[in-house]
Order: C-alpha cells, then structure tokens, then sequence
C-alpha cells in the first residue's frame, strides 16, 4: 500500500499536537512537512511547539517551515485564553534541539506541489493563510493538490462569534481563497468536532497507553480541559483538529455531504462565518465535501492506537 | 384571572392561521386584533386569508388590520413555493362576509398600545415592518409594549438562506429594529420550530376532533406537509408559528435563554442572520431570551385543546 | 400661470430656514405645508425653529407637522455643531404663537398625496426618513408624487464623513428608498452646494434689503459662517438647502446630468455615500438628475429677490 | 548626488509604459528593477510589454519580475477596453530578446528590501498586490521601506465605479495591506493625474524630440487617446503612472495633504473607494500624503526632459 502523501498545515496549539501526534507515525501517512501559521499563538510559539512535540515523539526528521506570522488582511486574532501563553501550556518539555527549517512555509507549499504528482494533501488545522498565500504567489500549484482537508467553519454557529469559528474568523480571506480553489475541499466544523468531547475517562483510558506519546497526551488534555471549563463551562474539552488526520485514516469515521460553502467576507457581525448550504436553497454547485456526522467510539480508538504505535519506535530505539 | 392582551402580527401563511386560530378562542388571551403584513404571500392575500380563517371559525368579531405591503429597506421576497398561489392553500373557503378595517396596521398598533396600560403584548409570525414601522412613527409606543414574542430566526441556520430565516430575512432592517428596541423580547426560532413537526399522525389525531377548527386543521396541514416534502424533503411539517402563541399559553413550553441578538444587516451572503451569542462571547448585554428548547408533546397537547375548544363555541351557537 | 404646489420637508436648520423663507412667499409656489424631521436638531428644536421662522415671516397660515424624531435604521446623528444647540442659534425670535400641527407629518404626506392631482412635488432638505416612512406605509402616493427635488449627497466626497453628506448619512436607508422610487429625482448635492458660499460681502447686500426677512438672513447668517470656519475653516458658509427652492423659481438655476444613483448602505467607511455614475461606468439606468454646476451670481439674486418680496408684504400688513 | 533607488511595480499599459521610460534614464534614480503584476492586463502580457519597453529604449540591463497573476481576494479585473488586446495596443516592436527574470516579484522585493539601508522606495503603478504579498509574507521588510509612491485612489469619485480607480479596486485588500503598514505613503490619485491630460498638441511637442524614447511616446499616445476618447468621451488622455515618477524627480510637482485613507473593503457598490479624509472629520491620524494640485506644465517639461535624455544614450551607443 502507498502511503497517502500529506503536509499538516497548523498553528499548535493543543489539539493540532495531537493531530501531529497522529500524523508523524502512522503506516498510512507519508508526512512531507509541518507549516505554520499564526493562530492560537504568534509564529514563534507555534514554531516552537511543533519542533517540542516532534522531538518528544522522537520525529525530529519531520520538517518544520514556519509561514506566516498574520493573517492577508484582517487584524491579527489570538486565543491566549484557550492555549495558554505558549500555545502549548501544560507540558514541560526538554530544552529544544530540533530547529525549524529557514525555508518559508509558502516556499515549501510552492515546492513541493509544484515537484509532486498531484498526490499531497494538505491538511490544515489553523488559519489558512499559508496555504492561500501560496495559490496566490503560484497559481500553478492549485490543480497539484491532491485535496485540502481542513478543520474550520461551522454550518450551526461559532467559537469565538456567534457566526465564526476561530481557524476561519482569524483569516476569513485565506479561507476564501481555499474554498473557492477548485479543488476538493473536506470541511472538519464545529458541527462534528464539538461532539469529540475529551472526558475525564477518555484522558485516564489513554494514560494507560504508558508511552512518551500517551504522557503528551495527559499532559496536554490537563490543560486543555481546565481552559475549555473555563471559557466555556464544559466538561469535556472538543479534539476538534485530530479529527481530520483520523478522517484520513479511516474514511468512514465521518459522515460528509457535497455543500456550497461561502465565507462570510463582509467584516460586520458575521465575518468569518461559513454558510453551508446545508438544505440547497441556492442553487448553487457544492464547493466542499462537510462533515456532519462522526463515529465518535471509532475516533477514539483511532487515537489510542496512534498513541500504542508510539510504543513500538520507542521499543525499537 | 385577567386575560393577557394581545395582538397578532401576521402574514398567513399555513402556521400563522394556527396561531390564529390557537389565540382567536382562548380563555387566557384577548385577541385584540390582527394585523396584517406581506411575507407569505402578498399584503391582499394575506389580509384576506386572515378573513377567511376567523370567518371560518365564527370569530368575525376579531378586527383585521392590513398594513405594510413591502419590507423597510430590501426588494420584497415571498413564499409562494411553500404557502401555495393564495398563501393559504388547501382549504375551500365559502364567500367572504368578514372585511378587513380600513385603519392601517401601524395606526392600529400605535393607537391600540398609547391608550394601553403597557399591557399589551405583540405577537409576531411574520415579517416584522408593522410593528418597527409604529416604532419609528410614534416613539411613544415602545415603553408601552409589554413583550414582543416573535416567530423568527435561528441560531444555527436558516430556512431560505443558509444564514437567515425566512421572517428575519424578509426584512431584516424591522427586526434589528425590534430587537434593539430595549423591550423585553422572546424569540422562537427554527432551533425549536423545527422540532414541532407535524407528522400524518398528529393530523390524524387532530382530525378526531371534528369540529369546524380541526377541519380547518387538516385541511391546512394537508398542503403543508406535501409543500415541505417537496421543497425540503422532510415527512413532517414543522408547525413554526402556533409555538408563540403556545408559549403564552404555558410558559413551561419551552426553555429560553437571555441572549444578545443582533441581526445582519450587511446586504451579504449572512444578510438577515439572527447572530445569537449563545455562549457568551462578546461580553454583551442580552436583548432577547431564545428559545432553546421545547416540550414537543405539551405542545400537541396545546394544539388539540385549542382545537377542542371551538367545539364548545360550536355547541354554544 | 398656475403655481407649483410643493411640500418642504426639513430639518431647521440655518439653511433649511432661507429654504423655507424662499418658499412660503413666492408668486409660482404653493406651499402646502411644511413637514419637520429629526436632523439638524431634535424633533422638538426642529419643529420650534419652523414654527419661529414662519411666525417671523407672518407666515402662521402655513401648516407644520412635526414628523419622524429618528432615522429609519441607523443610530441617531445630529449637527449640533453646526447649527447650535437650538439648531437656529443665532436670532433672537418673539415668543412663540404658533403651534405645529397635531398631524403627523407621514399621515400628513399621505394624505395629501392621496388627495392630489399628482401635481405636488416634495422638497426634502433633511434626511428623508418622513417621505420614505409615508410611501412605505401607503405605497399608492408613490406615483402621486410628481418630482422629488432633494438637498442631499455628493458625487465627489462627503461632509460629514470622508463618503457621504449629513442629510443622506443621517438616514441612508430612507435616501435610498426615495432613490428607488421611480419618481422623477432631482439630487442638489455639495458638489453644487459648496459653490453657493456666504461670504460677509452676500450678508451686506441682503442687510441693505431691510426687512423681517433681510434680518432673520443677516441673523441665521453671523452664526451660520461662524460655526463653518470653526469646523471646516471656511471663509464663506455654503448655503446648501435652498438651492432646492430656487432651482424650482428658475430652472435653469442648475445645470443637472441624468445618473444612476445608489446610496451605500454597507454601514461600512462608505455608509451613506450617494455613488452617482458621472461617467456611465455601470450600464445602469438613469435614477436621478444629478446637479453638476451651478449660477451662483443667479442665485443670490433669487435670494435677494425672495427677501424684496417680504417688503411687499410687510407694506400690505 | 546619491541616487534615489526604486523598484518600479506595475503592469503596462500604456501610462505604465511612460512611467518606466521616465524612470529607467534618470540621472536621480537608480532603478533597481521592474515588478510586474496583472492589472491592466494578464500578467503575461504585462511581462512582455515591460521588456518590450525597456529592449526599446536600450535599458535591457534592468531586470524585470513577474509576480502575481491576480489580486489577493477578490475576483480578476482588467482593463481590456483602455490598453487593447496586448496591454499596450499601438506601437509595433521588434522581436523580442529580452527575458524576464526566474525570480518571482514577491522574492525580489523581500530580498532586495531585506539587504538594503532603508533606502529603497517602493512606485507602484498598478494593483499593489505584489508589495502587499511580500509584507505579509516577510513582515520584517516593512520597516525598511523608505516610502511608497503610488498611482491609485481618488477623494472625489472612480474611473471604473462611481466609487473606485482601477488600480484600487483591482485589488482593495493588497491597497489596504499598503495603507495601514505603517510606512510613509504619497498617493497619487485621480485628483490630479486627470488634470495631466495629453492633449494632439502634447503628443506633437513631444513627437519633436525625434529619437526612439519619443517616437514610443507618440506611439503609446496613439493609442491611448483614442480608447479614453471611446470610453470616456474625453479629449485628453490622463496620463496617470508617470506622475509618481515625475513627483519624485521634482518633489514640488505635486502639492499633498496628510490624510486619513481608508480603503473601501466592504465588497457593496463601493468597494476599492480611497476614502481619505480630507477636511479631517474623522479625527483620526493621517496614513498618508495625499496629491491635491499638480503643475500640469512643469508636468510636461519633465515629460519631455526625460524623452531628450534618451538622445544622449542614443548618441553615446
């Protein structure tokens, strides 16, 4: 079996570490490269975890590019109040070996697609700007991607407004630019990831693991949950950006349906707002594939056994 | 026990002729008017199906005011496809006896609420330009509005657009209006109309009734449920409008939440949007308690004793 | 020769009152009355000051009626810079007899409207909320109304914001629903407006006509170009409203472009701005004569003039 | 006397074409290279016509850099009905040796802005989405921007829309970018690049130079009268771009204001308008100096003096 090529594209960030976490080992997936964005935190923190996660999972080989430090054109939009002041608070991580790459993250998107076979997947889980600068600076790049796999929007209503999700709203003109690419689009919203609810016995179940990669886990879930009962007053923290490497690996984890999707680019209340037109009241031809349904048992399992697998590297090294 | 004072401002429409009829014969409701705007179909149709319905079931003593013929600011947007040709098809009602008043919606409502004891509480089920338009006339009249209650909106997605509903989207301008008129306001949206649908069972439950009402019942649902199912795909026809009418008749009906609202009013892809910030997000003052939830058997319970009721008025005549 | 029978709809205001000045005593203007928004000043200072001038001018016999008190949509916004806390600072006036009429001014349009020939042009020198309420609520006057003669917007740039002018700023919505209506439109904005500049050498000349109506002038004119330098920096104060009046007195006043005309109701940085196409850019039918210059020298005579016939009456008294 | 170092960022067109043909021979200016954008046509034909120009004129030493093939967000514009076909319908030129370079616009920008003292003042000439990608791109360049000189905008009205120039509304977003980044701006806009009107007199004066420069000139002219002539109905042909060149070659051509710009992003009718606050209502600070009055005869001399320049290299080769 060919392993399905992809870039993760991100701003972690607690949940896109694990998404890192997921993607960096398993049989299924060739990881080309992390780029980051600007999100939950500025460049440099995000930056900086990633280099953290990898080296603690001992994937030092995966390269890191850092990209854009902002969104095209809106003010910049944080989440301190969720990640905490390093993007990433909870764990403690060993002093830092692995460095990022000094290539830019737009130049490697540029790159590698352009000296690709249409086969990489660009998965992203933070603002899209990385991936919209590129298509703009290289428009012979679009028709070489395989698909865009995104975590962003919501059919229903926001996190951070009553109309947007966070990913979308801190760069609503990146996610334009990548809905209306042509290519094929999977939108992960908060319509699914919020039933991906991080309970206090998911955390212990994954604690059993007993690897490096299940203490990232704990450690990261420690933090993550607290913030989320905070802001939000919920019990269970939402894995929103995992859920789209485990769409990956198993294409039945959720439930899709074809939908015109616009962004809201109006700058009033409802910027950042993904229509979907969920009912086709418009009329109008379906721009994204969007989750509305997910195996939420089967998430689960995906993510114990992207945990186990870490065992076995760390056996074998 | 005092009967609360009321006024119902309508476009019927197949639901709006419920909420008449639920609101026209009950011990706990003084009906004191009807006024009239386009939105299902035109202001002559609309005016005129108001007729038709309080005619049918004897309450020709009920005054109906004809008011605005198009909305503040927007073109003018109808419903055909849903209320049919007439806006009220399906029944067959004998000639029309009952006249429409010749004063005009706003004057009614601006007349009707001055001479209150600020007791008087405005139904909505429609678009909402007669009652913003009173406002703007005769600014008097807003401290003297008990509570608007209003069918419109949702803080999920619509049901003409994937942002708006069709009674915010019809004119967006009169419900930013009323919604930031400073008066206490109870929206009910699609978030909990939607669950109040109306299966061939219930139809035929109502059906057992037999009276002059549950005739009307059927035959109205007969058309509503085959136009739902064609336009929407859906088995049961949710029954938007009666739940405001329900909801004064038993406050346990539904479950409310003190929300800041704010309608788009950007002419964009959201235009007509009811931004509810359910979550507390923008650390603003709430100007409407949303209905969240419903008690959806109560309200069929609702539903058959209104109907019920007419049997006495009926046997009385 | 029979006169024009007009309606001025203002908000006094130092110029709307030389508007209303010109109107009520010219030989080819019929005057049925004068209808009173919010704009300069609040409704109450408004309707007083129409009622001051009128009374000054020994012209009780026309009617006032004091009309909407805030915009259609918008937030209120006032001049209170410009024209003082009383909106007419600046004269002394006599106690006040006459009284505004109990008749809303929307009822009042209405109702004249209804009753004419179609023979009754609307002079509005205020934002246009009252003319836009009226043909809202009884969308039979539209075609009633012979000619919509407007002081109001720009096609270059605005005096209040960067984009758009007072009387259109403080009321878009309403502007563009006169814009729309499909009645005939002239639009006299600051681009011929800022010609007709007050300078201390105009205010000697009409003093010399020594009448009532010369020192109401010379009055509303001493604080009218002092609040103008203090805000703008201007030697001469631009009289703005009565160029509607006096383009009706001699047509060929103006020279005037047949546009398309559409008002931003973006409630962005353009809110309010009147985007006239000078150049035939966008293909669109015409919906306005658009003012482009002006004889100023022609003007001031008319001014002049206007004053001259108060002697007249003053000698009659 | 150092020379003023410049990057020429544009898409010829025919007034592009001048701007150049001014820049590349002036003993005040060090032109370190040409970026190339899509605008007045595709970027390939903008490319091509940049070479064209600089072969013409013996200046093959002067790289050029194509960079962006269409705006940041918005959908494509161009200009086809003005340049023609090529972007530069007229003169007829030799086959074509010179070659673009392989480097992309927004690279040669970061890079030469990174390595500089501070010194390189940025002319653009056309859509600025190639400077406003390499901000975003590489924010750390933004300091060492010494100025940005650009052809766009207008306070009173567009030359596409009602509201909006060409160079501005063909990309709003990347002028937005440029507006609020911080570094001195001088705009030179419709305000006073359509006072610079080329009259049959002009194109004969300059015609007498009677070298390759000139010959281009009358060329372009050509051309370029007889499509404003057809579009606009105008007799002279604006001629916009070079005015940034000439400004900086005599700083006293131009006379500007400190203003407040803001550029129109709401997508409505008034999308891409410059509102610049010119008589300062918005209290705000000034983002950048705006042109307000040009001396249209000291214009042409420098029009013509950089024409005559071109003699000497003639003479020299």
């Amino acid at each position: 079996m060919t392993k399905q090529k992809i870039i993760c594209d991100c701003d972690p960030g607690h949940d896109d570490a694990i998404a890192i976490l997921l993607a960096a080992n398993s049989p299924q997936l060739e990881l080309l490269g992390v780029t980051i964005v600007a999100g939950n935190q500025t460049l440099d923190n995000t930056s900086r975890n990633a280099c953290h996660v990898l080296q603690w999972l001992g994937k030092e080989d995966v390269p890191v590019y850092p990209g854009c430090g902002r969104p095209l054109v809106r003010d910049r939009v944080t989440a301190g109040d969720i990640h905490g002041e390093t993007g990433l608070d909870g764990p403690v991580f060993p002093p830092l070996r692995k460095l990022p790459e000094r290539e830019h993250a737009v130049h490697f998107l540029i790159r590698t697609l352009l000296d690709s076979q249409g086969d990489v997947t660009v998965v992203t889980s933070g603002p899209m700007t990385n991936l919209a600068m590129a298509m703009r600076m290289e428009p012979l790049i679009v028709e070489k991607i395989q698909r865009i796999v995104l975590m962003g929007g919501s059919y229903t209503n926001g996190n951070v407004t009553p109309a947007a999700e966070f990913n979308i709203l801190a760069d609503p003109e990146a996610a334009h630019i990548c809905f209306t690419s042509g290519r094929p689009v999977t939108m992960i919203g908060l319509d699914v990831t919020r039933k991906v609810l991080c309970y206090p016995e998911i955390v212990e179940r994954m604690a059993k693991v007993q690897n490096r990669a299940s203490r990232l886990f704990v450690d990261l879930m420690g933090h993550f949950c607290k913030t989320q009962k905070e802001v939000f007053g919920w019990e269970g923290a939402p894995l929103h950006d995992p859920v789209t490497i485990a769409s990956l690996l198993d294409p039945a984890l959720t439930v899709t349906k074809p939908m015109n999707v616009r962004v809201d680019l109006s700058h009033g209340d409802s910027y950042g707002r993904t229509n979907c037109d969920v009912f086709h009241y418009l009329g109008l031809p379906a721009t994204a594939d969007v989750a509305v349904d997910i195996d939420v048992s089967r998430f689960w399992d995906i993510i114990e056994e992207g945990l186990r697998r870490y065992s076995e590297t760390e056996a074998g090294a």
